[in-house]
């Protein structure tokens, strides 16, 4: 096994030679130049093996989630990423052919992103292998995204399809499922794909702003994370099942069994991206998402009934969810 | 137990709520706003329970040293302390006294600090308790200081006295080599104390930059950290044991027990700083220091030979030490 200086030497220097600030991760901290008019925005997410990952996922999956949900987090704001710091707590029987993989999963989504390794800490843990990423992004001064600005009448938009990664964590714990919901092999190595390798709005995030009253991003299950985004606007919404983009593989999913609905609702992991638009932007916001190639689909509408989030299901009755999303107590 | 969401709201948003960028905590990220002419230093250390501090240390401990470590860093940059951002991974058995505890010691160091905590992320985990913090400073553009500035003919200075911390977790994990040393009760419990509550160089740190060609902090051990300074700046050092700042306590242990200077020496977790200065600003330097009460005492000289540090013992012969600092691996 490498060195702890080898490690930072041979397997993450080299995600960090193109950021000056990272001084090659030979020093302990990183330098962000000032730059003119520019915000930044900071966000960490840690990600601890059987808890938000399974031991013996690929390494290579490992690293590009512990990173994409923290560009999914900037995404929502609206920033535009510049780098990251990881620390990483590794048992001491990882192996260097571990590591290496699991850098190439970070080189794949920075490279894609463009945005850089510039600092972090590697120490020996006797437990789970635990990462935690701090990913920094910028935008321009004052222009930052928040949850507080739902207002009543704004469009509730998602990106992408809604359920695939927590259908494909049910999966990747118990492949027997596929039966109950009529899958394939083929729609289950999807959805399995969908919760391992989670794919941040990043372009489309950072773009977005000018048209967008408040975002977040789906970590925790749809219903449970609009439920929040409302809460600290101070307002409600009404979302319909049959509006939900749905891949093909859950629709199969649901119209064999109804309780895949409870997954595809409250569910975590798509680390796709919650938008709320005011209607007189809509149409230029929509026009951005056909530029930027993001499938975009409007799910309801904010009202101005505090707090209270309507769940409209396909017989028109509202729907009542037995836990609205994940939490880790 | 508290859930999720009530120990973010009861117990880390109390942290950050003089910081309007943290917006309480609800969100996913925390926005640093544009200050002119500023640049940023980032910083970020994890600390493992059974690693970094054992599981019985007080949680207020814990806290405040988690925080510590991270603001040494940014002293060692001349950098002054924002906010910081803390991931926690939590054994599912925790109390809340025990977080309530935890983040008392932090509110105690940033408090007298006068930075926030501004975001972060509360999980659980199967195994050992986890803190990874980041902590982010800034500084007048392009003054940040590094470690790869040090010159031939520069004064190394240290901040405070050396080895406390190493003989402190000697004496936390065994008792009994107070009689080893000749120390007392009073002795041991000052050096425990230096253990678990390193005092970061803060307001020295981020008034020193205009006087200092390189600096770090010693949190792997003084001979260690200083050779990985020469090394980024390509030059050797000569340091004299007989001059290395010792406290009463570390005095009569090494005077008892030859045994104890190679944990002096290359033992860690001082977090007091090592400082190069070239003889032009050494007055003005050592002025400073006074007005800021930071006790400073001269070591050696940096030379030309380039990556090798000799340690001068009390017999004027050089000492061979078995290894120079700790590491994980």
């Amino acid at each position: 096994m490498l060195s702890e200086h080898q490690i930072i030497r041979k397997i993450f220097a080299p995600l960090a030679k193109d950021y000056p600030g990272a001084m090659g991760l030979l020093d302990d901290a990183a330098l962000l130049r000032y730059v003119d008019q520019k915000d930044l925005v900071v966000t960490q997410d840690m990600l601890v093996a059987d808890i938000h990952f399974f031991p013996d996922d690929s390494p290579r999956d490992i690293g590009y989630k512990a990173l994409a949900v923290n560009l999914s987090d900037l995404a929502a704001k609206g920033a535009k990423p510049v780098g990251y710091l990881l620390s990483i707590a590794l048992p001491r029987n990882i192996k260097e052919a571990w590591l290496v993989e699991c850098a190439e999963g970070l080189r794949m989504l920075q490279s894609a992103v463009g945005c850089h390794l510039i600092g972090g800490d590697t120490t020996s843990t006797d437990g789970p292998l635990t990462l935690s990423i701090t990913a920094i992004g910028h935008l321009k001064t004052g222009c930052m995204i928040n949850r507080e600005g739902a207002g009543a009448g704004d469009m509730i938009y998602v990106t992408g399809t809604i359920g695939d990664a927590a259908l494909g964590l049910h999966l990747r714990k118990d492949a027997d499922l596929c039966q109950d919901w009529g899958l394939n092999t083929e729609h289950s190595n999807f959805l399995i794909s969908r919760y391992l390798r989670p794919q941040p709005r990043v372009e489309f995030g950072y773009q977005m702003e000018r048209y967008v009253s408040a975002a977040m991003d789906i970590s925790d299950g749809l219903a449970g994370d609009l439920q929040k985004l409302c809460a600290v606007s101070n307002v409600g919404a009404t979302i319909e099942i049959n509006q939900i983009p749905l891949s093909q593989a859950v629709h199969i999913a649901v119209q064999n069994n109804q309780n895949a609905w409870q997954a595809v609702l409250a569910g975590g992991d798509d680390y796709e991206l919650i938008i709320c638009v005011m209607p007189s932007q809509v149409k230029d916001f929509e026009n951005l998402a056909r530029t930027c190639n993001t499938t975009l689909t409007h799910i309801g509408q904010v009202n101005g009934s505090r707090d209270n989030i309507n769940i409209i299901g396909l017989d028109q009755l509202n729907i009542e969810l037995s836990n609205l999303s994940y939490s880790h107590f």
